[in-house]
């Protein structure tokens, strides 16, 4: 496996030691310092459907597919409802209890500039909306443009601080060797993330137990890591909490639980 | 074949008779009255490469592969290079003579809020860029919320023309039937399009010489009518223009010349 903290100090230099358990090692000097907050891990005395963001995404979803999920989600009090943006009010009017409304950005390609996502994080905000699941750049992540990935990040990272709403950083591990797939999660921490997240479901590939764990240990326990992309079974859940998934999108609930 | 004329006085009431040649007959009441413009057909004196769309949207696009595009876009003076709205800076410093800049917005899955794609093409128009294309709401289209879709496009298309930008929009005809693509191109002239365009290249199927004839048929000669998805051949391109279409999305130029 590469060297963590070797990678996290040739990017961002040898500083204090950090104090929130990441395997960087170093102090990234984050957007927001999350050391004293509690671990971020699975707590099995809320279930399973406590950390399950409800998902529909595909473009022809109707206001019907999207009722039916928030139905779903009610009924089992999920974490969220991820949906597109045009069915942030429809969900906001039909979630009850502590379901939140999420939605995404910059999605599903990842390739949007920092002005495009800054506008759109701006919008889904003022739309009310709780939780932000945005693609980091992914071809400025290949090509090694890192400072395009973190401003990109960052940017919406400022504006949902203020808004005190969550951002997950889909970094699309499918894409990446292990040395990118370290380096987007060491970027989307220090940009401010509250979660990293692995997979757009639209990409070549979803979320495995290997890259979950992985990213737990490259962000450590202070910050959320979402599994996403093909859990369908309670097997497939079970073995990403294991390997440190705090979160999980799934479009089904039921064969979850 | 559903009568054109009908589903568009049930859409819009039994207006003047339109004077532009479109099948829908009634004045639709456009954004802009494009009826004393000149027809959008595909001149061959001008050849082929003047009518393509250079495109690369692919998630792991780098600045390399952009450039690449641009080079081929430039030797063949294209219509224009489609990317993401990230490589604007890039292709704008690279493109040369009458070569034009293009991106997509609400891309590909159709299904941002219409306060989302508003800011999303005011953040490209502020970048410089020549043509947006567009996806209309595919899920409200879908579920027969027409105000919803002529409101998503209308909201793009007035920024657009006060920028004197293209607008294109992308109907996504393998999620459609017949009377949903006609409705379709209707709402998107209306709302002030210069183009229908048949495909994402992330749907389920991509342009059909039969749907381009239908789409043509319907919006007139004064509308462009965009060919994309799967368009690898000389035999292919022909065939799109032979059936109507005045551009064509192609991700290679010289095997269609």
């Amino acid at each position: 496996m590469s060297n963590i903290a070797d990678i996290a100090i040739k990017l961002f230099g040898n500083n204090n030691t950090c104090m929130c358990g990441g395997a960087h090692y170093i102090c990234l000097n984050c957007e927001v310092c999350r050391a004293i907050d509690k671990d971020q891990v699975y707590n099995p005395e809320h279930g399973v459907a406590s950390i399950i963001d409800a998902t529909i995404l595909k473009a022809t979803a109707t206001d019907a597919d999207v009722t039916t999920l928030c139905n779903m989600a009610n009924e089992h009090q999920t974490a969220s409802v991820c949906i597109n943006s045009h069915f942030i009010p429809l969900i906001k009017s039909i979630l009850t209890g502590a379901v939140k409304s999420c939605t995404v950005i910059n999605f599903p390609l990842g390739a949007s500039s920092k002005e495009v996502i800054q506008a759109e994080t701006q919008a889904v905000l003022d739309a009310g909306v709780d939780e932000v699941d945005m693609v980091q750049n992914i071809g400025a992540l290949l090509a090694g443009d890192y400072d395009t990935s973190f401003e990109s990040i960052n940017g919406a990272a400022k504006l949902c601080i203020a808004k005190e709403a969550l951002l997950k950083v889909i970094i699309e591990t499918c894409y990446l060797n292990e040395e990118q797939l370290i380096i987007s999660c060491l970027i989307a921490k220090k940009a401010g993330a509250n979660f990293v997240k692995t997979s757009t479901g639209f990409g070549t590939a979803g979320a495995t137990p290997e890259n979950i764990a992985l990213m737990r240990k490259v962000v450590g326990p202070k910050l959320g890591v979402k599994a996403s992309g093909g859990i369908r079974t309670r097997a497939q859940a079970l073995a990403m909490i294991t390997s440190g998934a705090s979160r999980i999108g799934a479009s089904s609930v039921a064969p979850l639980l």
